[in-house]
């Protein structure tokens, strides 16, 4: 805590007057770090200062000696530049992990003030934003998460709102809209949105390029809209009550003036995050009677502010208490669900599942494999939420599931209309919350629509799963706006992604294994339209996947080629195999499904698997880039030399030489 | 043409029962092209003919004798799964790539009638569609390209329509929003969008995922809007005239029943792209009196289509006239502008550019010396627009340039605002309106909010600029969220995508020149926020940067260690090539702006520049991906591991490893 007796404590204030100074009290904090760092943003924990305190102090149910408790109101920062803001807050409420020092080294290397908050909720931060319109989004899937999980488990249990601040720049973001309209149709009344309406951005006034009423814009969608001066403690606050007794999600517009507080600065395009000087701190210390020693706040208000951080003391001790109540079952079901831990024998659903389709031999739409393995899950894991982007037939996610709406709440099947981005961020909202697994499943084209949100499961480590259909040409006649090429490289590059493309359904049952186990950063299953034949034939109970690739087919005699190939490519490969074997040239096949598990095996079982000293070819209907890490630098390739066509897709397969014999001619010209 | 003598000829009709079998007409020619192709789009074409007929008959100016007609009315079909009812059009009104040939091969490689749209002006298609909400973005761009140069040029010379149909998808997706929201902003009274309100999307009535009044969202936005009954062609072409006469952009809400003509599926999720039969074709001719023969039209109504793709002859020979009365200099300004040809002299800039760099020998900021060259290059080139995202200041591509605005249309500054996704398609729009070379500024790691937009691009082969700042770690303390790591893979990925990352102020002059001089594709132009020093000091005139690679500094002695490198990183190689020359090492800095240039050389120069036999070492603050292509499969690399963190850039080159002794050390170990 930053209170510092050394400083002459102000005292018999009104509770108004202490109110005005908590907010202060976010002001110089920030100020003060600003100009420590050198930079940052004050535009926001100025401007906002005065609605943050009518928040904390309040309305929000928060607990800093227990951050992660699972029915807290969630707090979302999407205008992240504005991070001292949420700093601030932290710090003068007690988390202990946003101490003095933390908040003294914003913006420095390590510190848990980073120049935008990175998700860390055992700190007070439930959410990485920075990039426009991630908050809001991630605010939208916090909030199903919750309306989901307490239809489940009741409100005694589950019970919170999920409050997010938010920033011209976001509402201007197409995420944004996406947002407003979803959750507008979904009706989350336990969602708010408070914005900071200062009609400045980066680049100087907001009319520079929007003109339209944005208030307006959330009315239109359903929502509850109060508009208040934001400067206004008393005003804010009864609109929060207002908002948190509507069934509607509510925006709060708060007409608010930028950098407030810093003279020079109020109202101007430089108070966004123009440099702030000592004079400014000076001017400003003066004026509002403030201690002149940096990171200091007066003793009254820091009581007050830690008396906000105690203010759901009660709520959470009668929350412990219902929880206590529950039956064994249900508080183990609870426990399992908010730790995100899987039930027992779900292993049992895949081993079969791959047993099964080994057995069957028969081929199968690769998409379609998913979805049998998701159904068959669907009982077993009522944490599993589906959220499918207008495309429930052909990704085959079936819609066995519920919808999830604001009649039936239960429902698990997030109907997100053709509204990728607000898919893939609300995933990751959901899977931020906790309680819920979220699947997130559209064609692997418009992956590029969804991946500013990709990047950002990525970077916070997430556990979002990714499903896509559609992965190549072999989609044919709709054409190369639908055919992905790059995209399975452009994933490989990111990251902390594990990018998964099975080959046929045995290697389906083990992508959704380890798509399930891996609980440290999100997941990319890649999905073929189009049927795969049954490859696999091996009655192993052994994950072959989980090394990322591994001999689907030794060569016959001393191995001189090696085929190396993912997804629908891997039965083009096997084929090639049998015609170069025939041709007297020992050749082995390699499945990769996951290169990235590959990676981080050892150096020796890598090396078996490459076939050190062996001819290798690459075949994969995509772009070569990449590929050269396991081809070598003169390795041939089978694959896409651009952009695709429209046409059927065995047409298209010839058309673009990705054949049987290519590969064959390949290994024989590099022998 | 597909009129059938054969066929009895209807006679005596009235207009209006003309007008309806003109819309019959391609209810009919797109049922029997997607029978003929077995799968398609019915929804569109059936519902939307009426709609098209009463544009296409009584509204549109163009002329299928000249397609390119610059001052044609721009058409967009951005619900471009809707295909057939563009190619029934492009065909009924005798556009000549257009034949009846081609749409009997709707779908077939080859064709011209692709699955989706693909762009060929010259054929009649403006704008490649299909990824839901591009078209619209496109449109936009293509109405700001035309109010911009009708203030240039006058209403004499330019004066047309951007008319773009719409569905249910392109208004989900964010991207839509965003269009709405800046076309209003910008008042584009020429812009006319047309939406097909039928109520259905592949998952089904649209009420699960959206529940607002779509059409008060324009109004909110400042459009006029007009709703009407999209089966009553004299109600559509009311609306038409209302909408070219009013100053604001339009919406035209037409409601519509999806597949209309088809008994079966009228109104049914199945409408939208559910399997045709051939009984489905049958009650439908038998009940609405059509050729039992596929691909015929009755005579009269062939004729009324061709008469209506001769409508605006007088228009354009009074056009063509206007023109020819022009004086020589505005003539031939002009038909440089329309065919994109650089004017005379522009390389002077450029070369005079590097020379001064060159001579100055002082460290600049790399996105400064990218703003420094298009400002010398924007009074010489008045078809240069700037799109920017909120961003002009850390940007620094300069409001020397007046903004574009209702109010001064002759501005080339487009404030975007913080509406990237938007920015990109808008200047896909601009580029394939001709006229304008569009640059679409932005922060790096905002790249993948626009990468939608960039995939089309690319694969239209638009000459767009994309320029970006802020392109790594280098920009420090705002830490992972805004430190691209992954891009540059990602985008060197992309098929048909110039990736450039200059080194110094001489590269960035170097690059400027290839991206203008490079049209067949667009380009990606990256560049560093921090200072970058001047490495070169060459005074060759010869564009360095134009092969890809080259040596920037040979080795003294012979060659045992290559190390490449890219943009802020060329400078640690070329510290580190001093350390390892001081031991003894003789050590070669390859500069490497633009992977694929280097691609395309010979291999002699390949192999020359990236010294076969040495031990190369790669230098890029990013990951690794893709760099396998030129270090060779153990090659060293010093560069990111994953993603980046907040706090100071030179704390961060230092934590990450990235440094003179790190490359040296890498180097060393290879040997």
């Amino acid at each position: 805590m930053s209170a510092n007796a050394s400083v002459s404590s102000v005292s018999s204030l009104s509770s108004a007057e202490i109110a005005r100074r908590q907010a202060d009290a976010i002001r110089f904090l920030a100020v003060d770090a600003i100009l420590k760092a050198g930079e940052g943003h004050q535009g926001v924990p100025l401007g906002m200062a005065e609605i943050a305190t009518a928040l904390f102090t309040r309305h929000l149910k928060f607990n800093p000696n227990d951050p992660l408790w699972p029915d807290r109101d969630r707090f979302v920062v999407s205008n992240g530049h504005g991070s001292m803001l949420l700093y601030a807050l932290l710090h003068l409420t007690g988390y202990e992990k946003i101490s003095l020092s933390q908040v003294m080294s914003f913006r420095e290397l390590g510190s848990h003030c980073a120049g935008h908050p990175e998700y860390d909720p055992a700190a007070g931060i439930e959410t990485t934003t920075g990039p426009l319109g991630q908050g809001i989004a991630n605010a939208l899937g916090m909030a199903i998460a919750e309306a989901q999980l307490r239809a489940r488990f009741g409100s005694e249990i589950v019970d919170h709102m999920t409050y997010a601040f938010v920033g011209d720049g976001c509402l201007q973001e197409g995420v944004g809209q996406e947002v407003i309209s979803l959750a507008g149709h979904l009706r989350l009344g336990h969602l708010v949105f408070v914005w900071d309406d200062n009609r400045i951005t980066d680049d100087g006034a907001t009319s520079l390029s929007i003109s339209e009423d944005v208030a307006e814009r959330f009315r239109v969608a359903g929502w509850h809209v109060a508009e208040v001066d934001g400067h206004d403690i008393e005003a804010v606050s009864d609109a929060l009550a207002k908002a948190r007794k509507d069934d509607r999600p509510s925006l709060i517009a708060c007409r608010t003036t930028i950098a407030k507080g810093v003279r020079r600065l109020e109202g101007q395009r430089g108070g966004h995050s123009g440099k702030l000087f000592d004079t400014d701190r000076q001017e400003m210390s003066d004026r509002l009677g403030w201690p002149a020693t940096r990171f200091t706040v007066p003793n009254e208000v820091a009581a007050a502010w830690r008396d906000a951080g105690t203010r759901s003391r009660d709520e959470y001790d009668s929350w412990q208490r219902r929880v206590a109540t529950l039956d064994d079952a249900t508080r183990t079901l609870l426990g399992r669900t908010v730790e995100g831990r899987l039930p027992e024998g779900w292993r049992d659903v895949t081993s079969t599942y791959r047993a099964q389709a080994i057995a069957r031999k028969k081929p199968a739409y690769s998409i379609e494999t998913s979805g049998e393995v998701a159904s068959a899950l669907y009982d077993l894991m009522p944490d599993i939420m589906t959220c499918c982007a207008d495309l429930e037939a052909p990704t085959n996610h079936k819609r066995q599931l519920e919808a999830f709406s604001a009649a039936n709440p239960r429902g698990r099947y997030v109907h997100c209309g053709v509204r990728e981005h607000a898919m893939g961020s609300l995933a990751n909202g959901m899977a931020a919350h906790g309680g819920v697994i979220p699947l997130a499943v559209t064609y692997f084209a418009f992956a590029d629509y969804e991946r500013p949100a990709m990047r950002m499961a990525a970077l916070m480590g997430l556990p979002v799963k990714f499903i896509f259909s559609h992965d190549s040409i072999g989609i044919g006649k709709n054409g190369p706006t639908h055919q992905p090429v790059e995209i399975l490289a452009s994933l490989r590059a990111m990251p902390n992604m594990l990018v998964l493309r099975p080959a046929d359904a045995a290697e389906m049952a083990e992508c959704w294994e380890i798509m399930l186990e891996h609980t440290t950063g999100p997941v990319s299953l890649v999905c073929a339209r189009q049927q795969l034949d049954q490859l696999r034939s091996d009655t192993s109970t052994d994950n072959q996947s989980r090394r990322g690739a591994y001999v689907l087919a030794e060569a016959d005699g001393e191995r001189r080629v090696t085929l190396l190939a993912t997804g629908s490519e891997v039965a083009l490969a096997k084929e090639a195999r049998a015609l170069l074997q025939a041709r007297g040239v020992p050749t082995a096949v390699v499945s990769m499904p996951c290169w990235e598990l590959f990676e981080a095996q050892d150096k020796g079982y890598r090396s078996s698997v490459l076939g050190a000293g062996t001819v290798r070819v690459g075949v994969e209907a995509a772009m070569k880039f990449g590929w050269e890490r396991w081809l070598g630098h003169d390795g041939a390739f089978v694959g896409m030399p651009g952009f695709g066509a429209s046409g059927p897709a065995d047409a298209l397969y010839r058309h673009f030489n990705i054949t049987t014999e290519a590969i064959v001619a390949a290994a024989l010209a590099s022998l």
